[in-house]
């Protein structure tokens, strides 16, 4: 009992250390308090303490000099050459990311540098464990797909601690409100929605339903747009008119909406989707209730994926440039990482996303 | 003049030592020839062999020992807890992939691992490219999607050298037939198209036509099960039945053969294809040539993917189990990794896969 009650100890006693390392409290060079102090103020054994500290040399968290004392490594020389980068992103198989990935591959392979993949399943816990991970890795830079970008992040101690270690990042798709002055490349959403529904409301749509999602930046920014263009079209915005959906609902509530607007007779003259996918689903549940697009309803979606090429009626929808926009900040991120004074000089980059005409809107 | 003359020649030098550390020709703790001996054997100055030399030990692929020598560094131990997993693919953005690597990533992130990604683009240099820059990373292992596995792979050293450093590796979806002796996991492609070619003859089909990629192993053996399939039904397998295409030309190629089969009025029950992506394809075009599926002819896909689920007439397919596959993968590695006997005991696992019946075929 006595032993395993030890190891457990020892075993705190490293990660509270590591941690401290790692969230950049203890700095590079920093000399950390003695076995004695360290015994005294956390009440542990002079035993227990000797054997964290020397497992954290073994770590390379720590090195000590004789007759000196215990010091934190610098480990950014050895990180600073490693040619990594770390990739977060919300979701592995959705249907964009795979293309960003790509994209951003293409252009850090060329320059000699590997990708380390990290997927948050969009669920901000999982989001502290990947950059806590990617913290003990050996990585130059780190391109990010910020998870529920809507929301507040509780996560700001690690992006902090990237600041603190040194290790540039930079956001793709959207952005924390907290890290905006923080490099980004994203869709100007908003535009590319609202070209989408100027559309709409210039082929003599009067009803125009919007679908949006609630928790990232980018559903935020194309509600938007839709709101500013009912407005511009000198048409009143109806709250009633919009269906928000989380992550957790994402595979019912939409379409659940729809239906029960259609149950209840409401006019709906088109429906404005967050994505191609939710477009998709969309056409397939008004097709299954006998309801004909665009002949009774016309809908858009967003992001020009397969999912509005694959649609036997071709989606119209808001251009997204995938591989380009990988590609764009790879470049920009490899650039940060040379620049000694990449953080005083973010960058901040917003693409203007067109609108792709098919076949899924008619006149009314 | 001479000093760029210089620089190129201790490059070479350094080029050379390290392309013959990685490939394990010169192995952990074997003494390197002295300065005098490379100088001469190589006709370089001393002061060209030392630059090399001294730049190898900062990099972390030689140590010098005082008055002993210089020597081979054993990198085992730090590559040994990097709790780094390589994982090498054809394609990012393919249908596929993304969620097997969704499997690997959630066997190996709940295992305290992180995923390097690396991505060939189905292109044997491309794939040596990979392989090299892996052997230079501290990963603990492998998971490797083949590239064009049905050919013979000039790669050889490469996995040699894997070896050699003790790096366990498994390969996924296919193997090279030089290294079936070595781990994999893969599906039983054979059977799976033999059930599903079955099924058509079963409905009475007498001409049913495939199409299967030639350069990879899964077409290969999707192949070899359509013909048995044909041949236990007691029909004669034809040739001129079959339409086989390579990477570079699966854009055009197999529908185009298709069209000119329907232009030469050629008798076509069903067409079985190499999987849902060019099911969707053929029945795109066979819709706009008027042709109907399944009234007209049936058509089957493989992998059970979004593009049958997509496809206006729910396409007829084999069930692949995507996220399933990349977890077994990945525990499998997990358990190599721990096995110090793992070269003598190679896992070689084939899941069979089932028939998913959906509405594009019908009775004859």
């Amino acid at each position: 009992m006595q032993k395993s009650d030890n190891q457990v100890k020892y075993l705190k006693l490293m990660e509270h250390l590591k941690q401290e390392i790692l969230l950049g409290r203890i700095k590079p060079g920093e000399q950390i308090p003695s076995e004695n102090v360290l015994a005294e103020t956390m009440s542990l054994s002079r035993h227990t303490v000797r054997k964290a500290i020397s497992l954290l040399v073994n770590e390379g968290y720590l090195y000590t000099e004789h007759g000196r004392g215990t010091f934190c490594l610098d480990r950014s020389r050895k990180r600073n050459d490693s040619r990594n980068i770390g990739v977060i992103t919300t979701y592995i198989s959705e249907y964009i990311f795979p293309k960003v990935i790509q994209g951003i591959d293409s252009v850090l392979s060329s320059n000699g540098y590997s990708i380390m993949l990290k997927n948050t399943n969009n669920n901000t816990n999982k989001e502290a464990v990947c950059l806590e991970d990617v913290l003990q890795k050996n990585v130059e830079g780190l391109i990010i797909e910020p998870t529920k970008s809507a929301l507040y992040s509780e996560n700001m101690e690690f992006y902090e601690a990237l600041d603190n270690h040194r290790i540039p990042y930079i956001f793709i798709h959207g952005f924390y409100q907290q890290l905006e002055n923080k490099s980004h490349i994203i869709l100007d959403d908003a535009k590319g929605m609202y070209s989408a529904v100027e559309y709409l409301t210039k082929l003599g749509h009067k009803k125009i339903v919007g679908i949006f999602k609630a928790d990232d930046v980018q559903g935020v920014e194309r509600h938007n747009g839709y709101a500013k263009a009912i407005a511009d079209a000198g048409m009143s915005y109806n709250p009633d008119d919009v269906i928000w959906f989380h992550t957790e609902d994402r595979v019912v509530k939409p379409y659940n909406m729809v239906k029960r607007f259609l149950e209840e007779n409401r006019e709906v003259d088109a429906i404005a989707c967050y994505n191609d996918q939710i477009a998709f689903r969309v056409y397939e549940l008004l097709t299954g209730l006998g309801v004909k697009v665009p002949e009774d309803i016309s809908l858009v979606g967003f992001d020009d994926s397969y999912f509005s090429a694959n649609c036997p009626v071709k989606i119209t929808t808001v251009r997204h440039p995938k591989e380009k926009l990988g590609e764009e900040a790879a470049e920009i991120l490899l650039e940060m990482i040379k620049d000694n004074d990449y953080l005083k000089n973010p960058v901040q980059k917003v693409v203007i996303p067109e609108l792709i005409i098919k076949e899924s809107c008619i006149k009314r």
